[in-house]
């Protein structure tokens, strides 16, 4: 077996990503992740196309500069208006976050009934709509926007009394469509997976974009699309702002002992 | 009397600033105004000091290239942390959100018993705090920040149960410390004005920044400080990032009939 020793490079608007870079970690052990989260521009998704491919453009060049041999778009916002233009103009692999987590739909579903909730930009993009349609014409599916949701993960009003309100308010047309399958189609929502839970009941299942696309890069790990790290990894990472109390958030997304981050200069 | 033309540059993190435009446009109607939103970048509120006079110091610079007569500072976080330094290195007035808005509050209170609720970056700033306990070293000083309010102004949720939740848990403490007075230190929070009335009750008096702001221009053109225009004034919108439903939003803060707002590209 080859083996290529270069980090993969991880990037999100700002620090739900770091839902993505955990479960590489979990899943991948061996492979080192160097992450930049755009903290000084966040958030992307209530932002247009065209500034959102911009800004992810500006994002990769700074990984590609430092040498990682996949480019991991761990944002949904992004991955929905920027996966296809960064394959385009970079000579590395690039993935995004929505393939695996529609794949991971189209798996858990029985009924086709299939839900979507993201930022304003995901969902008004199409993206996850347009895809699960061609592969499985006859479903049923139903997107939302719920903005709210990234900020009450930055405040960490999980299980908030008004976070419940907001989330019995965001998902009660998705229960009464009798869906199925939610796709938690933004990386901050793992973190609210619980409270999520707790207003959907046990007959739908929610698939996250997180340990979907983790098992996507272990597929092509095996398949020799990317060649494995000797291991053990590391992780380095960089923000474009260094935020007050960011530790403590970095801690909530990835456990503990992740090191300072750096300042990234993007120009 | 000598009439000085030129517009005056408004800038702010987004939108919230809109809401100063609003008070100037009625209180000094012959001023034309030409406003710059950064809502590629926005919000500031919970980016740390050194990037917030970074974006500042492009802001100013954009207006001033235009030919703008001052700089109002219609962002509290930007005003917290950037207005000493915009005045040192531009040579026009530069006008912020502080000192007005602390002003009407020391004018307002009978007890000197005063609350202060603003984004993370403007209550630690301290710039409120300080500046009070300067002017009357005896006042009683509970300030607080209330992140969540900016993103519940620009879901439109101002009188949805959940705002109402999330408001009397962020007041609850300061109608406990039995203030007389509260500063709207963020240039959203005119928005929520009602419902945060509905939640203090008719003991607490609220003072907002977009007003005081307006007064303090008012005040500067009769000392001369500033001269006035001729008048009838025009608006004029730049926005770094042009968001959907933009028109909509401008509509909530300003009134209808703004016109189309143009793409800004800041280096």
């Amino acid at each position: 077996m080859t083996f290529d020793p270069r980090p993969l490079g991880v990037f999100d608007s700002g620090v739900g990503g770091l839902t993505v870079v955990r479960e590489i970690r979990r899943q991948l052990p061996n492979e080192s992740i160097i992450y930049l989260g755009d903290t000084a521009r966040v958030p992307y998704g209530n932002k247009s196309a065209e500034t959102v491919v911009r800004f992810a453009r500006e994002d990769t060049r700074f990984l590609n500069e430092r040498g990682v041999k996949a480019v991991i778009i761990a944002c949904n916002t992004a991955s929905a208006h920027a996966l296809h233009p960064l394959q385009q103009e970079f000579a590395l692999p690039v993935f995004g976050v929505i393939e695996p987590g529609i794949k991971a739909a189209l798996r858990e579903t029985s009924t086709g009934r299939i839900g979507i909730i993201g930022t304003t930009g995901t969902i008004a993009s199409g993206a996850y709509q347009h895809a699960i349609r061609q592969a499985r014409p006859d479903a049923f599916i139903l997107a939302a926007p719920t903005p709210l949701l990234v900020p009450l993960v930055e405040e960490a009003w999980l299980d908030h009394p008004a976070t419940r309100l907001i989330l019995e308010d965001y998902l009660r047309p998705f229960l009464q469509a009798r869906i199925d399958t939610l796709v938690l189609a933004c990386t901050h929502y793992p973190l609210l997976r619980e409270a999520i839970a707790t207003v959907t009941g046990p007959s739908v299942r929610l698939v996250d974009s997180a340990s979907s696309c983790a098992a996507e890069l272990q597929h092509a790990l095996r398949n020799g699309h990317l060649q494995p790290a000797p291991g053990p990894g590391r992780v380095e990472l960089f923000l474009t702002d260094l935020p007050r109390g960011f530790s403590a958030l970095a801690d909530r997304f990835l456990g503990g002992g992740n090191g300072e981050p750096k300042l990234a200069l993007l120009t």
